[in-house]
């Protein structure tokens, strides 16, 4: 029969540890503050690779099927009764996580914090990467003309950087510090040149991921490996001329961690970006006496306005990180490819009648 | 006899309204804590042919001779006894304000509020449109040696930007809106765009100041005439697509600043750079009921160490701002040029023996 | 017949310029998101009666018959569907303006801002001066056992003394100039104290109205009639010993703000709570060179959570400001009290079992 | 001789681990910005105890006779040429940090950063237990006539707790907890409420120490012993109703730093005061995902003005602090009554001729 051909919602579902598997779902019916989308492009984040691999993130545990994907854009095709600001046809990108309740952190502006909110592909939420999806309709943002869907999916990790940059107070003519030059490392350096930073150094083990830094506006890179972390941050002071006033961490790893706090300058900061271990050591007084603050941040909150405003006016240029695509029909292949590390990032075209970027 | 002939210190001073004359001044000699400056280039202000031709400006009223000049480079000649980070030979920029005691203002990092500020061509303070000036130590700065001492003593401008932008709070993909396109309107909008503002316009009276707007980076421009305030903050939404998150007005003008409350959205920032009559008639209900606050910029505090980075990283470019250069000797002549408000930054060139930007 | 007899939600109900009526209004029925309450205390407020007298404020325009009263606290009798936090019987004090959407303005958290936002008693919006009323749930607060229900609707006057405190920069050691000693005056009097203002000075033009406000803790009071904006900022200095870091304007007179711009220390902040005419003439090249920051208030927001921990703590003692209690019955008589100015806060009564505090 | 029977300038001196003498020193000479200081009451410091017994704190080693002392007060006998706002006979309370040059940290109003600033009493640098001493001037500040002098001199402790509090974002109406009732914890809980923190939980070991805690204005003490972090957390959650906004960790105790991470709410802060040992083991990914800030001071800045403000107007009573007074003579007495630990703040009284609190 043509429709058991034809799957009308493909959809890549996680089942738990090393089990994933492409699916027809049924299409979802908008709620009344919804909008049903057809979906354009979904990035392939770390998260949904751990949760392919390890079935759980934390606390976070894949105890029942769920759709993976969480960076990226569509089309409207149908929007719920009380939806004013969207319309089928409007192409979109998709801020994933979205309050359930208006509770004391939404009202302060820290939605990112609200216990009970909805994230895409954070369990037991399903997420989009699937042929049509419906989301909360305030948080799709339409896409200006000049704006790809590839450029609206990046714009969710491009959001990790702008709020890790925000938390750390980058601004006109600071010296930065990013540990790791992995995907959320260099959306990081990007953001930090945005702002005015003045010189960037970005640090890393692999020399051909420096190399790509370098490649997308790293004033310095330092390859580093078994140096401690005072020799590290001291090698950095030389690059810089001084220390940074900010170090964004990207990579988890204690000794990184150890090497932010040494290499930030008094009364800096140190963003906590990449996740390691439940306990750190840490020269944490180091930190404390020279009032070097550190913040964490998760995910991120009021990102979308200002990044769909910066790739409009080519503040910024993501594209450069998409190294690799994929029809939603090979994702498996593309998840291969992803847990490989080659590359930047993986892009699933969802819509098989466009697969432009 | 040669000495006679060549005089020790040229010096160009005001002696009241109309009354500027070039004149041989003794050499200072450097305090304890101060160095002697060889001067270089020197940019003439607005303020500067305005205490030229009335002899005051405000409350500040030029009642004995005083040098002008306050945007300004050199080489340090000779340094104070405690006088530690600088030497002989080091090209530094001049900020031109230096406290002269260490009150509730400095100690709190707002140093340009404090009442008894040193200031170079304030009445009575002298600046430095000489060939030799001391200064405090602790106000000049190093120039790297990729920045020229043109760039150095464009500095000071650069800063009234740079204070207005941050005190404005322009971040990240920010709209905003500049009033006005004169040099300091300019300066402005060179600093919002590296600060990451998405889009800004620029307004003037004067379709050629516009196109220099324009030619710097603006990315509209808005000729105004005798439209009213509502009607150019009607004009200006429509050319963002919203309302700017942040008015900079640079002109004064009492229509502007009305402009600049109608034009604002609502939780945005106003900042007064532009000097106006002394009572203002403003909509200001309507400002306060929307939270546009208002702010007041007096000259900068804290700037140099980050213009000197981002002309050190190329964040900026500030050259194409000189128009005219002149030798100190002709300083009436470009005075003149000034005044006619031909070209942007007129450049006054102090060392006979090396006229290069 | 007994229902007729006995209205089933008694309201007061304001028609245009000069016509409030007791009416029977039907019961509301929850949403899915809502409560329905049984009224217990509400006070008025100056808009309220600006309502009744003149049918309008600006440009909110009372074109249909709308139920005045926004200051207010009552008990649950009803949950919709999905409201968990809370139950029948809980007595809960509600903020009066909950937004309709989550936008721009509601994710930064400044949903005062929103210009869909519901608003009680703000044309077209129904208030809550009646027996039985229904409200967004997220914006009902529970009451601690030791807040009384007066206490609770007291809370939304708080809340103007808390945000305008707030968005000054109230806090520990400072120097206070409050202007006006009308309700708005003594909250914000009692908030600057609670934050740890040091010294705070009350002006008015009514002797009686500034001992109200020595006797609920100002430090000094300052009648004012005839003098220049000038010296009565003198006259403050000399009380304080210094000028004010932050003054709260609460009388909207062009005067007054003068005055606090005069007043403001370097570097402070005027906060404008008063409303005036349209246009004001002011000193603001004043205000701007010596960074006094000008900002308004338009209502408030986060405010109702630390309100009621500040009550639960006695932190703050409100109770003096209610001088007269009306069942809902003699609304009238309430109304014609509070538009004389006798005392400070009128208090109705909404529920005819319980006419306590 | 008399003269030699009777020390002109005798001062308690360090001179390595256990060695601490009374000698007799000459009286200084104050510069053109200093003054000289008729010494009145001087506080006994946890760090003062600790140089006698260990002579050195961390990096900072007493390599030659250091005289203690730093929370002083005392009067202006003499001023130097320089000086303007202090005469012979004010009665002035002693900032013993003072900075030795203007340098970045001074210039943003950080001046306690600033790695070459003097500070009383840390190696090199001579402390002010004595009959004569000698200060930077802008580091006196006058005492109003209602302050004493013993309150003069525990300005020094309470600007621990005020800059803690500053560095915390402790407003009205938060829940705060304080980690340790000792002298830094009790001046953080008076600060606290003097901000209008709505309940303050303390935390001890010791029964006694929690007393004084309730005592001064606690709202509940918990008497911790060998329950993990985590459920210390959970007791304060349970005594507050809610995780506290801002925790101020004042022991430096691995296991209190780790219950501050665990009790803070999301979005909160954590304020390192307690120095502890050189590597700590948090859950720092606890924190950092839920946004819980850590930040720690180094001493403090700009707090002066505002405790003399807050003592002036009597929020703050830092009088039942002190509870033994020794004359200098007895200082060996007091030194050993400090380390044992007895009663909290002791006071040494330098005037022979006035020995009054």
């Amino acid at each position: 029969m043509a429709t058991a051909a034809q799957p009308e919602n493909l959809s890549l579902v996680v089942h738990g540890p090393g089990d994933i598997r492409l699916e027809n779902y049924p299409i979802p019916e908008p709620g009344p503050n919804e909008v049903l989308l057809k979906m354009h492009s979904v990035g392939i984040c770390g998260s949904d690779v751990h949760y392919w691999q390890h079935g759980r993130i934390g606390d976070f545990i894949v105890k029942k099927p769920m759709v993976l994907g969480h960076e990226a854009s569509g089309t409207v095709v149908k929007v719920g009764s009380m939806v004013k600001h969207l319309k089928p046809g409007d192409r979109v990108t998709i801020e994933p996580g979205a309050p359930r309740e208006n509770d004391e952190f939404c009202k302060i502006g820290r939605y990112n914090l609200s216990p009970s909110i909805f994230f895409c592909a954070t369990p037991p939420d399903d997420g989009n990467l699937c042929r049509f999806y419906k989301h909360n309709a305030d948080f799709c943002y339409k896409l200006p003309d000049n704006v790809t869907f590839e450029e609206g999916a990046l714009i969710e990790p491009l959001s990790v950087g702008i709020y890790a940059c925000q938390r750390g107070g980058i601004s006109l003519g600071k010296k930065v510090l990013v540990c790791g030059a992995g995907p959320i490392g260099l959306v990081t350096l990007l953001v930090a040149k945005a702002m005015g930073a003045a010189k960037v150094v970005v640090t890393d083990l692999s020399a051909s991921r420096l190399s790509k830094a370098k490649e997308v506006g790293a004033d310095f890179t330092l390859q580093v490996s078994k140096e401690s972390p005072q020799e590290i941050a001291s090698k950095i002071e030389n690059l810089l001329g001084c220390k940074p006033a900010v170090t964004i961490e990207c990579t988890g790893a204690e000794s990184c961690i150890q090497t932010g706090i040494y290499a930030t300058r008094s009364g800096g900061t140190l963003v906590l970006v990449g996740m390691g271990s439940e306990m750190t050591t840490v020269p944490l007084v180091h930190a404390a006496v020279r009032e070097v603050d550190i913040k964490g941040v998760f995910r991120y909150c009021n990102t979308w306005p200002m990044a769909i405003s910066m790739l409009e006016s080519k503040s910024v240029n993501v594209k450069p990180l998409v190294t690799h695509r994929f029809p939603l029909e090979k994702a498996m292949e593309a998840f291969e490819t992803s847990k490989k590390g080659l590359g930047i990032k993986v892009m699933l075209k969802c819509d098989p009648n466009d697969q432009n970027p």
